[in-house]
């Protein structure tokens, strides 16, 4: 049994890790670290857990790097950025594996998460070796990097439904436009106003319009599949369920599908570019016929839904994503990447 | 005091024109109907409206619309498609005035209204006297109409905010893309499945993709605006929440915007735009700073928040909207018609 | 018109008051006060109220009790206990009408305060001439005080209920249990991890068990309507809902009651009773029939519903109640008082 | 392997009981039927277990007793009472192990049965076999039981807190009072107008009052705990939040603590109480410190969270519990029991 840590383990993403790691068959939680709680039993800070029997056992602790690096072979890094990339450092050099589930290794380039994240990159050179953790896409990669980026929950929304659309050429790489709801743990567990029950109950709204901190790494990612420079319009939401994103997005099919003879293909060229890419994966669902993608339908999975419909009206390209923002979107997520680098199947702990 | 009457007041429009024409301060509620409920006091189908005085005297009756022409001088119609269009015509015959919350008569033309609602059109011989009832875009026609065809909640969410912008020719006509959200009783008071709390709470779905009723309307409107032919993208979405709709519009600004020195011009032109179209209405509010809109600061308002977004990375021009569907969205709206019709203060009862 | 200012309008309690005020007839809003958000105008901080013509000019200012006690007749405090007395001291110096929504007046005896407030009275000098604000209970007091304690939302939905029962010696003084629900609006305005949406949606849970605050101006009441001392059970929860309490009050009939025949009489009795009590009160709403409270039935109005049933299996008496914990239960109560102590129709603004 | 089959495999219990049977490891789940959606596969009718191996080649099928009887050895009833009883028969018969979800087989007495369901008990000469499935309270009896009448939501909610205290002589068995919350998933997957999200949102109510149908069970369970007939006083309330129920039980100590020196011993021994009855239970959680049970922390799980206070102003025993009332409360202590008889260790695919 491999034995696993998590640092940060206070917030959504960390206690999803928790929920996840618990009942995996292949490997121990061994470590889970909090500032906040250090000292308490797992039971005593998550009393939804307190009946696994490691519940008792298991007590926080203040995060050390060396201790952990020693100690587990497996960290996932639970941090707001800035400080996921310092633990990162002394973690790799003690040896460990890591799987950084905050932005700072998902950006290549170094300028680009100044730009977006308004400092500068706390360990560039750690850069290199990352992998952007979306296996079903970079799988190979993630299998043999000591790094993984795990990607945040709006980007594997987006990103999934349109790679391989790109990838094949089918769509056009302008124009892109992905408008998302997100449920509120996407926030975080923060105490602020804006997310009080009464302030976010009956309310819906947009936020961070135009330009949202995802924008970084979902460019940089369609740019890679497109073969070019990608800039795309996005728009989140804010919407009362705990969890869940829904992502609509609209593209428009390559050129050459204009006229309506090509057009009459295309239904087809999708649904063959999609079973290729995802006819196998695990955690893809292509919905068929009527079906549509429900946020509720993933709620604690691993899985994202999709789904696509061609406008004869208007030639464009509607497809539609569910995800649970805390699984596929960001912890079960990054246990498959532990799963494919530590050679478990994919599937562990994630079905 | 006008004497006036709902028919069909026990649906989700119905309940709410009865809960701001109760407090109407220039008119009577005279007549209330509902098969279901004949000989019921308001009081007893609505507990919400029973410390009214009016709520104990006033009982549901069966809807008879010569009747109600004799009794009443103003006839709301909150009922179902296809069955409106019945009542209007010896409502009008009868001399009432008549505003329609349905779709009966919001499409000019009977074949479109055929395309979209699979039946024909019950009184097409009614369609040149119908005014489509958004105050804000055909104040002046409105006044004069005996059938008023008040629109539906999207529609307005989409139209108020697009209307001037295209009439100005500051946006392109083509690639219009509406993304919106409809809390729950959009889909009216209906013992289905579907809207069962436990399958709403905790999901978010797109649903009527690519083609839902209310684009005839939409892009009649917008066509009109236009002066062309518009074609528009159109998702909407349900979401737990029990009122409010929130759009997402993607505009194109017109083409001789495209090189830098004109974009630059752009910004001032639609803050003019708007504040032309829209700096005295008394339920348009154009939010300036950071303010986005947000259900919740409308809910139970006549009110729609339009802000708006210029994004430099992409040209594109991002317009949100929010409003209370049944208020702004149906029975608040169709009331502000009737305060344009009787001479009443247009804000009468909405305040 | 009478000029009225609003002390601490930032908080939920606080905004209520704007809201019902802003369309009281009889009054004119003329200052509002907020440390956080002096100079800003009414429609910057609320949103929901830029609509309003007052909202543009209203502009927050810092609270000063001298200006407020010259230039409006009647202050109302939405403060926080131990900072409203601070208030209300030079208030009533200055002849201004107060109306205190903390609980800093409402508990006669200066130690009860301190058992259940942790700190001294700060100013136990002004308790004598403080009226206990339930107006459907000491009317004739507030239409002549200078300063009404008005009671929290647990307290109305036990007292009014019950409070009639022990006046005419119906039930029995003992034993009395009160089970309440309150909304999470209830908590205030505070930036706390336990009224994180996140938290609260899907969360049902008690909490302050046994020894809640309010227990000592409940217990106050009902000893005063019993005459002898009472204690009570109480037991609040939190569920997730924005706004309401629903009670569910556990009572004993008199113990002359207890015999078959005698048992028959008092179902009679208790009619008789509620009717004698609140058949002509506006704001309270008998239930008949099969109908039960219900919190959606009374959201946003000052009205209170209360329903009862006898049970022959146990010989108990169980009183079931519903308002809106921010209208009757805080600020919709507050302005019935002052619309008895300014000789307006009690109704006045809360229609 | 054991074989195992749900009959009536579309309401909320029997979806439950799919989600948990599809993660057992000592089972598989050999057939599911449903009269609605015979022919279709188990991924098409709940996406949401699309993504499990088993989902695309179990298809629903017509309820057949004989037919399941050969094919499974154990067989889960999640259908109306009333109908529940009919399927028990044949299957029985054929030898199959019954574990039924209805109230069919809960009441022993074939009067009282009718008395709470109004109408015949349709197999009354099965009663003497059928054992009440609280696997804490019946746990020797139900191993060697062919037909388990596992407990409704609201009766486990009330028993496990009550049962130890009322068998330990530590409270007295008559004015006993239940006071319980449940989410809207407890009323079924019923097109009702009463279960509309609309309708539930935002709304919270009693119902059922005084003499719901549970009443039946709960008293015979208590009163064989008490060695003496036990009437309760029981009211339930509809709150929104899918999953879950609360329950605030009030308690009066047995006489002989009602003197100062016997109550300061009765916290010791309600805490040696539950103690040996829970200790060692791995689904009761018994809170200590400041901790109260929250629906939040149960949700998904077979645990039930129970808390106690007692209070010194009133002298009696507040008891909380919280349980799911899908898992817990229906097809996670059907699966407990299922476990019990196969030999299976207890918390085999619920943890």
């Amino acid at each position: 049994m491999k034995q696993v840590s998590v640092v940060g383990a206070s917030g959504y993403s960390g206690e999803e890790l928790v929920r996840l790691l618990l009942n995996h068959p292949e490997i121990e939680l061994a470590a889970v670290t909090s500032r906040q709680y250090a000292g308490q039993t797992l039971g005593q800070v998550f009393p939804k857990f307190a009946h696994h029997p490691r519940s008792r056992k298991l007590r926080f602790s203040e995060p050390n790097a060396e201790v952990l690096a020693r100690q587990t072979q497996v960290v996932f890094l639970a941090l707001p950025h800035g400080v996921a990339a310092e633990y990162a450092v002394p973690l790799l050099r003690g040896g460990a594996q890591v799987i950084d589930l905050s932005a700072d290794f998902r950006v290549k380039n170094p300028e680009v998460y100044r730009e977006f994240y308004a400092h500068e990159h706390p360990a560039p050179e750690l850069l290199p070796q990352a992998v952007y953790g979306l296996p079903e896409i970079h799988r190979s990669q993630i299998r043999k990097s000591p790094l993984v980026a795990s990607p945040g929950c709006y980007p594997t929304s987006i990103l999934l439904p349109t790679i391989p659309l790109l990838r094949s050429g089918l769509i056009k790489a302008t124009g892109i436009i992905a408008d998302s709801l997100s449920g509120v743990s996407g926030a975080g567990r923060k105490a602020e106003m804006d997310y009080l029950f009464v302030e976010c109950n009956e309310s819906v709204r947009p936020y961070g319009v135009p330009k949202h901190r995802h924008l970084s790494e979902i460019e940089q990612e369609l740019s890679l599949a497109a073969g070019a420079s990608v800039t795309i319009q996005f728009t989140p939401h804010l919407i009362p369920i705990n969890r869940g994103i829904l992502t609509t997005l609209y593209l428009a099919p390559a050129e050459h599908f204009s006229n309506g003879v090509r057009m009459s293909d295309l239904a087809g060229q999708i649904t063959a570019c999609y079973q290729a890419a995802y006819g196998n994966e695990p955690f893809v669902r292509l919905l068929d016929g009527k079906a549509l993608p429900d946020t509720e339908n993933v709620e604690g999975t691993n899985v994202i839904e999709i789904a696509w419909r061609l406008d004869p009206r208007t030639g464009r390209l509607v497809v539609m994503s569910a995800l649970d923002n805390l699984v596929k979107g960001a912890s079960g997520q990054a246990i498959q990447s532990m799963n494919l680098i530590c050679g478990f199947p994919e599937t562990a702990g994630l079905l």
